[in-house]
C-alpha cells in the first residue's frame, strides 16, 4: 500500500515520518526550498493523488482551493483523509467537491511535533467519516490505534464544539500572552512554567493555523466572547475591591 | 531550637509539616477547627510567639492587624519570618511594627502543597532580609538548601516585580479561565491539560490569595494593563481578518 502526503509543512513533515515507520510514503510540496525528512520519497504532484491513501496536510484556509484543484487528479480508488484542526468546514468542501467514488474519512490528529515529543501514547485523533466503508474505517482506527494514539469517532459539528473549549481556548491564550513577551525566570513557579510551555508549544505552529483555528470553527467565536466576558469579570471583581487596594 | 508557625491555614500547615520533618515545630491557629497534621504541636499564641524562629503564615490582608497583635508578645530574641506571596508590603509593616532588636527576614516560598507535590527539588525560595546578622540569612540559607530549594536574595521591590510577571499572571489566567468552568475532554490536548492544570492549581488556592497577590503588589496592576492591551490586540487581529471570517 502506497501512502501519499500533500503538504510537506511542519505538520505534514511530521505526519509523513509517523507514517514511514509502517507505511512507503510519497510526499509531495508546493514550495521546493523545505528540507524534507530522508524517510519520505518526494514525488510529483499527479503521483501523490494517485497513492491508494490520501492524507492532505494543507491550511484550512487553503482548503477550499485544493480541493478544487486535486479533484480532477485524484486517483478513483484513492481514500482521502484531510488532517485539518476544524472538522465542519473541511467535511463540507470534500462532500461537496471530491468524484462520488471516493472514500473520504474526515480526521483530526490533535497533536503535533511539540506535543508528541514525548511519545505518541494516548494522544487523540479524531475520526468523522464523511462516506467509507466500515472496514475501510475499521482499518485505519486499527492503524491508528497500534500507534497507541485514542482514535474517537464524531460528527464534524461535534469536534468544532468541544475543540473550540480545548485546543481552541488553548491556542487564544497562547497567542494573547505571546504579546507580552513573557520570559523564564528564576522566581518563576510550577504554574508559571506550564504557562510559558502553552505559550512556546502554541506560538511555535504557524500563526496561519492559530487564525484558522479561530476563524473556520463555527464555535470558536462564543468562546473568545465566553473568554472576554470572564476577563472582564474578573478585572471588575478586583477593581470593586478598593479596601485592599493600595497601590 | 523550636520553631514556631503562626497561622496553619492550608501553606501555613504544609509549611510546618516541612519543617517538621528537622526541627520541633509547634503552631498556632486562630480558629481551632481545622485539623492539625499530627507532627505539628498545637501551643498558645504567646508560646508560639516566643519561638527561637517564629514562621508568619498568615494572609497578606491581615498582615497589618498581625504585626500590631503580636509585636508586644514576641520574643526578645525570636527571628521572624513573613512567607508571604508580596515582598514590599510585609517587609515595611515588619520593619515599622516590630521590635527593632528582632532579627526579620521577609521570605517568599514560592510553592505550595500542590505544585510540591512533585517534590520540592529546584523550587525557588526568595529571601529579602530586612534586617538580619548575615550569620543567621546564611545559616537559614543552608537549611532550605538540604530541602534542595533554589534560594534567591533580592529586594522586596525586585520580588514584586518579577512575581506580578510570573506568579502574579499566572493566577490571573487561572482565574479569569475559571469563570468558564472548563472540563476534561476526551479531545482534549497536551497544551489543553497545562491549560486545565494551570486553573486547578491557582484555583486550589484560597480567593483571598488571589485577592492579595493583584491587590498588595504594586507591579500587578499594570501587568493586568499589559494583558487586556495584548487581548485586545488579539481580539482585534482577528476580527480585522475579515476575508477568514466564514462564520
Amino acid at each position: 500500500m502506497k501512502i501519499g502526503v500533500y503538504g510537506l509543512g511542519r505538520f505534514g513533515s511530521f505526519w509523513a515520518s509517523m507514517l514511514a515507520e509502517k507505511f512507503d510514503v510519497i510526499g509531495y510540496n508546493r514550495s521546493k526550498n523545505r528540507p524534507v525528512p530522508p524517510e519520505i520519497t518526494v514525488a510529483e504532484e499527479r503521483e501523490v493523488l494517485k497513492a491508494d491513501v490520501l492524507f492532505l496536510c494543507v491550511s484550512i484556509s487553503a482548503f477550499e482551493d485544493i480541493v478544487d484543484r486535486i479533484a480532477p487528479m485524484l486517483g478513483e480508488n484513492t481514500l482521502v483523509f484531510d488532517t485539518c484542526s476544524v472538522k465542519v468546514h473541511p467535511a463540507e468542501l470534500m462532500e461537496a467537491g471530491l468524484p462520488k467514488k471516493n472514500e473520504i474519512i474526515a480526521s483530526h490528529p490533535m497533536f503535533g511535533p511539540d506535543s508528541a515529543s514525548r511519545g505518541l501514547e494516548g494522544l487523540p485523533m479524531v475520526f468523522c467519516p464523511v462516506h467509507a466503508r466500515k472496514e475501510t474505517v475499521d482499518y485505519w482506527r486499527s492503524v491508528f490505534l497500534s500507534y497507541h494514539l485514542k482514535v474517537l469517532e464524531m460528527s464534524p459539528e461535534e469536534h468544532d464544539r468541544k475543540a473550540a473549549y480545548t485546543q481552541g481556548i488553548t491556542h487564544f491564550i497562547g497567542r494573547v500572552l505571546e504579546g507580552l513577551e513573557l520570559e523564564e525566570s528564576e522566581i518563576g513557579t510550577v504554574g508559571y512554567h506550564k504557562l510559558l510551555d502553552i505559550v512556546e508549544q502554541t506560538c511555535n505552529d504557524p500563526v496561519q493555523l492559530f487564525l484558522d483555528l479561530q476563524n473556520y470553527n463555527p464555535y470558536t467565536k462564543e468562546m473568545r466572547t465566553d473568554v472576554s466576558r470572564a476577563f472582564d469579570r474578573t478585572l471588575h471583581m478586583l477593581d470593586s475591591l478598593h479596601k485592599f487596594d493600595r497601590y
